[in-house]
């Protein structure tokens, strides 16, 4: 099975605009087992879309083509779809009444631009919207198919793994089921992790089979991920199978695992916490808000998270926090930041991050330098130091995460 | 004249890597007046890149193939060159001294793997290399060309304005200058937004010349922005061209548009505050640090940006920020949060959000119910609310947005 990749979208083309979805739907082909050997990108043109999905049908089974479903006058992937498969659009009533629906819930008059998103090719299948208004469509064209999915990343990716993957795995008449676990890796740059992971790479190559495979996706401040696939009969085979490779990678790399899948950084922490029965606070200089964002971006956060400070401003440290007057970027600052938030908000757990974001000195100190505190229940105060490099958002993002995953180390032996 | 753009790498294929040399060329491109109606990414396959080579060659005027001339056995990209000018590789002697050279200069051993980097296909042109080892080519066939440049961002983005750039602005006979203008809005549907711009877009239409053209571009919470593109015989009249466009889309559009091209919300905040002296700061309940950690985002943000509390626990709110007990999602409560930031941290000028994020209800209030409170300095400070619809980080984000929206629009009477 091999499918192509078709991103619309003028805005690709005058290089305003990185083709993130593109990556994101060959990691997930890639990931089951299906192969992609051409991606192209094209503009938000009928003839030009219809001709880049006939090269692509040409010389692989299926496209999947992103974009160009929206309302407006420039979205025509619904046009050049009909044009592929020589039929008429006709506007789907039941769609229509579905998009209906989702403006009337959301309180929100539905502009007569929308009713087009209904517009189907005959002989399509509607994949019916759930995040967007956009439906996707699957269209035959003799015994090869086209996929149509929205470029909103959301909507696209929601889409992609409810009806298109499952579907191409089917049209390929794979009984396998391919199966994917992701472990979630913290503080090793990508080539030592290789290197450590080597031996393990070695043993499944010299078994010929293809799979498992393991590869490795920098995904910048969420870490580096390592992902292991398999190929079984059933879903409980793969599953056992992910259990043994998980295992043998668990032990190679050790406490660098924070966490499996979907789960975050702060998932795991407000895990450690909720069992533990504490509630955290910030004081947040150089970080700024990042770290507590993060959090509340978790639902069910209020349980085990109080709050923060962001203390910018050195008069915030001094006056709300008690932090004695002179320099705000040192490891005492950072200490004194830790246990007094934790009692300014009446807190189990103080964490603090101060330090330079650049891009000019500060104190002295050169961007990257950063401290953080962290305050236990009951013990004192610690705090360390970190020498880091990059652009000012790379410093507060890396601070972020370095920041939690050293609270996370330090919760594993409390 | 038209030109094409191939990206070679099979890590390109399995997601592995985003594809931001083709962002960078198409960015070029556009800037030069060279037309890019489809880019391609293909593996490290002779075959295929010969096969991508030959199907932009049928419909472009020019290729520019980025990656595979690097020294190891996939980098295949010279051998595909070959194939498409039906031609053989030849060893050229003087890109060979060169790269010798480069390795002597910098004290290093060459591998004998690095002398297939001086392979050039018989009757194509050479660029030498200056900052990497792969030299570039200029592959004539028939009357078209192929340019082929290194996939190291840096080698590519240098050689292609050294030697490629100007090659194709001469080989198309004509030098006109394409150059876009991007005004953000904040506060309509993408929808709504087509139908108003609709009046000029026909009119632009009408003339028939495809330029100026109107593109609606949805950047999810960093609004929706109206791109206008023009076509100028030099850059002088491109920007008087752009003047234009923007006069007649800021009669539409209003107070609607916040910002032009890269400038963000919080850029403009911050340039309205520094202009009055005045300094924010923020009482975040639902937006838990968002709106901060985008303002501390900014160079300079310390200059008008004092912190905040993310009062996340109803306890905060309470203790730290005197609201008096009882309900939190209410207006009175952000109204009371805006007043009491501002004091707490002696700052000029208080922004606060409470609310409900979901997914489940609080205080008997659905998900998406929020209110924002703005305290202006020598006024009575002022709140309203939101019904936002969507994902639980949906209204955090859109809370945020509309928030600094509002403080904006504030600002703009004051």
């Amino acid at each position: 099975m091999r499918a192509e990749i078709i991103a619309v979208g003028t805005e690709l083309l005058l290089g305003h605009h990185v083709d993130t979805n593109s990556t994101f739907i060959a990691e997930e082909l890639a990931a089951s087992g299906i192969d992609c050997h051409f991606q192209t990108r094209v503009g938000d043109n009928i003839d030009r879309i219809a001709s880049a999905l006939e090269i692509a049908l040409a010389r692989s089974d299926a496209a999947i083509v992103c974009g160009g479903l929206g309302p407006t006058q420039d979205d025509v992937t619904r046009e050049a779809l009909a044009k592929v498969m020589r039929v008429e659009l006709i506007r789907d009533e039941e769609t229509l009444a579905r998009t209906r629906a989702i403006f009337a819930a959301r309180g929100r008059k539905m502009s007569p631009n929308n009713e087009k998103q209904a517009d189907v090719p005959i002989g399509a299948q509607v994949i019916p919207q759930e995040t967007g208004t956009a439906p996707g469509l699957i269209c035959p064209v003799g015994q090869k198919a086209i996929y149509a999915l929205p470029g909103v990343p959301a909507e696209m990716k929601e889409m992609l793994r409810r009806a298109v993957l499952g579907d191409l795995i089917a049209r390929s008449g794979e009984r396998a089921v391919i199966a994917s676990r992701t472990l979630r890796t913290w503080g090793m740059g990508e080539s030592l992790l290789a290197q450590i992971v080597a031996p393990r790479v070695e043993a499944l190559d010299a078994g010929g089979r293809g799979v498992p495979t393991i590869a490795f996706l920098a995904r910048g401040i969420e870490g580096i991920s390592v992902r292991v696939t398999v190929k079984a009969p059933d879903d409980d085979a793969a599953r056992a199978a992910l259990d043994v490779e998980e295992a043998e990678l668990r032990v190679l790399l050790g406490d660098k695992v924070f966490a499996t899948d979907e789960e975050s950084m702060e998932h795991v922490i407000g895990a450690m916490l909720t069992e533990r029965g504490w509630k955290l606070a910030l004081a947040e200089s150089l970080t700024g808000g990042l770290i507590s964002s993060r959090i509340v971006a978790q639902p069910g956060a209020s349980t085990w998270f109080d709050g923060s400070v962001v203390c910018y401003a050195s008069s915030v440290k001094h006056d709300l926090l008690g932090i004695k007057e002179g320099p705000v970027v040192t490891k005492d600052a950072a200490l004194a930041m830790a246990g007094s938030i934790r009692r300014l908000l009446g807190s189990d757990v103080g964490l603090s991050t101060t330090g330079v974001a650049g891009p000019d000195a500060q104190e002295g100190l050169a961007p990257g330098t950063v401290f953080v505190g962290i305050a236990l229940p009951g013990e004192e105060p610690e705090a360390f130091g970190l020498s880091l490099v990059g652009s000012r958002n790379q410093i507060r993002e890396v601070a972020a995460i370095t920041s939690l995953d050293a609270l996370r180390r330090r919760l594993l032996q409390s």
